[in-house]
């Protein structure tokens, strides 16, 4: 068989995927399996079972990111790497993350199926906890790997309760290994990740495969506001200082700024105001401002605009405000050659597809950042995700998967 | 010496607040003495003992409710009744209540001191736990005494962190009593409360008696939206539903409402977002809405007038609006003659005085609804209250405690 006809088994993908759904499982359809977890071990035994059966050699690293080594015929060339997380939010979905790691296995399967040699190693991961979902920050496992993290600050984060460490729960479930965690302990020519797009565009636009050139910039901030507690009752209206009524302008002037300012995406998310009781004027709010674009400069000139605003609306209503830049992620473009690879297979495999930019950060935003990275989008219904509802047809994920396959082929070859 | 001429002992006023201020003191000068807790069973104990070294007889009743009587000539004739609260917010201030108890105290002292005989029966009230600040809700005591709560409500009342009730902590701290707590146990012809205005306006206008004409009405409203959560990056502008946004056109809607029909305030003191994340779009969304006025109708209307508002604007945004009123109290005039008597008496003593409104809710809320009521207003500096920095200048503690014992002899000649 010409290597061009050669497709993953969708059966078997569906299978395999379904199998792993149950491994915490929820209810409602969702699955819950938080890094580092009950749920986590039984989902990496599994992995590794199927990992073995697939003739490959394993290696755990002292974060617990789990490498899956095929050999190719000349290992000293650089290896071709794939795949993604089985963590999942708390709850999340069943797509998120694992649909990168059994896509890669299943590309692993068919490549073997057939028989298929190849150059260059290829290497199929599990990275820990890219969620953050139970132990906070995100791309734990990762952003250790490419050096962005220590594993010492990795270690000692504590899980939502506050009760253990990540570094005590990954040895309790037997997943600390002693393999150097760092990319420097590796030879990596490429590396690509399957993943759904979490956002509803090729949804609505009847797509196949999304290909990212990149990851939006990511900007956080951090605002603080005062204003006077008075009983609402006694207090006119007027020479009130009511920090929950600047707040609002302000999430309006996010909103508005976006909107008018275009190619990106601004959002409130979380707000905390105090007292918060009924009968008494807010006194202290706290908020955050998430702004995401392609074009860093034009973020930050957003931002500029926002803070202008909001500094007159502080004025205005007598609430003294404070903002903070909290964390800054410049936005990171794809391997252009990749990116190309990617859209001229989908176009091979007759898929149809979709030039676009990922809103979301993934492994591979830290990955990128020591190799050659891009990725592979597949439709995610009504473009949710990190819900239990979060779903994607699984012809949809086939065609994801051949993509991928063909890719790899094509990068290790 | 002639009836006029009589003046409380200003310097044994402030002293008695001062000696109140220290039980339940807190570092920053407020004070913390939450009813049926350990610090309100010392200022009762203390109050106790003062009432009895005034030769009262002392009545607690089933609800802790203290009443202490000094017998006038005709005990047949109906008493005349002046107390507030001892109970302060978690924590509150050194003023809001206990004046109106420890005023009342001084009124009776003073009256001994000269030897006064009155025709009626005078009675020093101390209601149990206004404020509701350790176990809600507030004005417990008056509401059970005037039959709008019943007292079994009031004892199952559970303390703020669920562990014990009402009912067994008035038990413990030894002030359950006996008497019937009932309006119907007692023959009340008048009352008076002093309290401190807990608004701006005796302050800002630099005038020394406020005489409310009655009490504002107190709508209560609870608004839930509901948007669609998704994760912030991969989700364009348009076609968000974004529940955080919805609200924050809303609270714009009540200022505004509220700011053009005028007569009334307008507060949204409460919010719950949800999940209240930085990075996912708010999908649901809780507020309250307190609205005030001295005019139930118009109140009415502003609030139809915001739905309306509201309606548009969750249909606009694409998140459903499910409205509740929640509590609906109407506005209370209070006696008619008492209000003149409140004034004419303020300016007897040389007082500037102001005819308003209350805007906060006070035992005289409840005890009006069964006798003939009335209140008096000293300044509070910049309109502060239920904080520790409340502050009243002790001259105008001595001038309102002057018009209420020249109020209290006219009503029990």
């Amino acid at each position: 068989m010409d290597v061009k006809d050669l497709r993953v088994n969708g059966k078997r993908l569906q299978e395999s995927l379904e199998i792993m759904a149950k491994i915490g499982g929820t209810e409602n359809n969702g699955v819950q399996r938080c890094a580092a977890t009950d749920e986590d071990k039984i989902a990496r035994d599994l992995l590794s079972k199927w990992y073995k059966e697939c003739g490959c050699e394993l290696i755990l690293d002292e974060m617990g990111n789990m490498f899956a080594i095929r050999k190719g015929k000349n290992p000293e060339l650089g290896a071709v790497m794939s795949g993604s997380h089985a963590d999942t939010q708390r709850p999340g979905g069943r797509f998120d993350g694992i649909l990168g790691v059994l896509a890669a296995l299943e590309v692993m399967r068919t490549i073997n199926d057939n028989h298929i040699e190849l150059e260059r190693d290829l290497i199929i991961t599990n990275w820990t906890n890219e969620e953050g979902g139970w132990f906070a920050p995100a791309c734990m496992g990762s952003g250790v790997w490419v050096g962005n993290l220590t594993k010492e600050f990795a270690y000692a984060r504590k899980d939502r309760d506050g009760i253990s460490t990540f570094g005590e729960e990954l040895e309790r479930i037997g997943y600390k290994g002693t393999y150097p965690c760092s990319y420097k302990a590796w030879n990596i020519d490429a590396a690509y990740e399957l993943h759904i797009e979490q956002g509803p565009q090729l949804y609505d636009e009847k797509l196949q495969i999304g290909v990212p050139k990149g990851i939006l910039c990511l900007h956080w901030y951090d605002i603080y506001l005062e204003g006077t507690a008075n009983q609402v009752g006694p207090t006119p209206m007027h020479g009130r200082n009511d920090a929950l009524l600047a707040f609002s302008e302000m999430n309006l002037v996010v909103n508005n700024v976006t909107h008018q300012m275009g190619n990106m995406v601004g959002t409130v998310g979380e707000i905390q105001n105090y007292p918060n009781s009924r009968n008494i004027i807010p006194s202290k709010v706290h908020f955050t401002v998430d702004i995401r674009s392609w074009d860093d400069e034009h973020a930050q000139k957003a931002w500029e605009m926002m803070k202008k605003e909001f500094e007159i609306i502080a004025q205005r209503r007598g609430c003294p405000i404070r903002t903070e830049e909290t964390w800054k992620v410049e936005h990171a473009p794809f391997d252009a050659e990749l990116f190309d690879r990617v859209i001229q297979t989908a176009d091979e495999l007759g898929y149809s597809s979709k030039r676009m930019v990922s809103g979301a950060g993934h492994d591979m935003s830290e990955v990128n950042k020591i190799t050659r990275g891009a990725m592979i989008f597949v439709p995610s219904i009504d473009g949710r995700s990190h819900v239990e509802c979060e779903d994607t047809p699984y012809e949809d994920c086939e065609r994801g998967t051949n993509v991928l396959l063909h890719c790899l082929i094509k990068s290790a070859s």
